[in-house]
């Protein structure tokens, strides 16, 4: 049995002629399906049919988002319950299933943990090729750099910006946001991103506290519009200007 | 006028649809030519040649790499040097001009600077579209997330390194390395790679201390396969595993 695990950036003009490749070796697509639509499966679905292949939609576990919960713990719970539901079909299926990976498989994406755990639990073998990321389309909408010249970027989680600021990061690249709280930072810039890639994108940037209630009503807009908001976004403070 | 620039990732592979259809827009690829042949130059002309666009080269001025250049300095003076030659060429030819990036343009690279000063001095439209990163294929080879579940992943320069552990950082990806120096790093993990893409790819993953001497073999023959070398790293301490 054999997996690949393929990028797809945000959607049919980010794929790569290797993917493409990849996806004519391909028997099916995995793809998990969310209790709530993300948008996610329909980019999926359009991507598949393109490549003329049947889409074999899993029903994702819940994952515990309570309070009490310990992250990783909680993830960590997700995955298993992923992994046997994605082991039955496999073992059902047999030959070569693709996994199409919204973004890149190296950022914030659990799929080649998952796939690591299949691994362990049956003989399958696999690979994986990149795509095009969030903070990339990000950056290349802005026209700008993640970094100032020879500086570094740090590439962080909303749950854990305010750590990461505390402890002297000034140039920030921020996913995973859920809620978007910067309260306190009016004098960073911002460089800020929602659904970017579709028909629902919004941008926004500047100082702060300036553009604040545009970029919240920007993603209201986007909310409104897909029914979803995945926003990013660069946070550079004063001192790491330009 | 108009620019474009377009991430390439690590060659005809990596191609876009978007930049694909980018390219069909454009009347010639601007490209710098190096006095030290890096290699680079052959990936654009070969790109450039299956989109029937001629390439024009522009002679790379020289950077002041002596130490008693200010590095952001020296780095300024010779954007500046680009910006007047690339300038000529525009405003000579006219028309649409794509400048090539490899990998990603919003990661360790000038062109957008070198675009944005070129938009101060002349009347110039210009967008950006990302391409596959150094870093990404990284981590799709080795099959890795690039930080440990919910932790940021610092992206860095190899001038940077020191610095960077020394303020805490557990989980970095390096890139421009120059030379490698991995002194005193014996209990990191490090996942590392040269030449990414091309047929003298090199991988290696490991304890430091365990790995280091194949790995500067693998360097050499990186080195000695293409007359160049360049190489990415993810480098984690043993605190921030997994």
């Amino acid at each position: 049995m054999r997996v690949r695990v393929l990028g797809v950036g945000m959607g049919p003009q980010h794929i790569t002629p290797e993917v493409a490749d990849a996806l004519r070796s391909c028997d099916y697509v995995l793809a998990a399906e969310k209790r709530e639509d993300d948008g996610l499966l329909s980019v999926r679905r359009a991507i598949a049919a393109e490549h003329r292949l049947e889409v074999v939609a899993v029903p994702d576990p819940e994952r515990d988002r309570t309070d009490r919960a310990d992250y990783a713990t909680a993830v960590q719970d997700w995955h298993e319950a992923r992994v046997a539901a994605y082991e039955r079909v496999l073992r059902e299926r047999g030959g070569t299933a693709a996994f199409l990976v919204w973004g890149d498989p190296s950022l914030y994406d659990s799929t080649i943990r998952v796939v690591d755990r299949l691994a362990e639990r049956m003989p399958v073998e696999y690979d994986v090729l990149p795509g095009i990321s969030a903070p990339q389309l990000l950056a290349a909408r802005h026209r700008i750099v993640l970094h100032p010249v020879g500086q570094p970027v740090h590439i962080t989680t909303g749950r854990r910006l305010r750590e990461d600021l505390a402890a002297g990061q000034t140039n920030l690249c921020v996913m995973l946001t859920g809620t978007l709280d910067l309260a306190g930072l009016d004098d960073c810039s911002i460089w800020w991103g929602a659904n970017l890639g579709t028909d629902s994108e919004e941008l926004v940037a500047g100082r702060v506290a300036d553009v604040l209630p545009s970029l919240e009503a920007a993603r209201e807009r986007a909310k409104t519009a897909a029914g979803w908001v995945m926003d990013v976004y660069l946070l550079r403070a004063r001192e790491a200007q330009p």
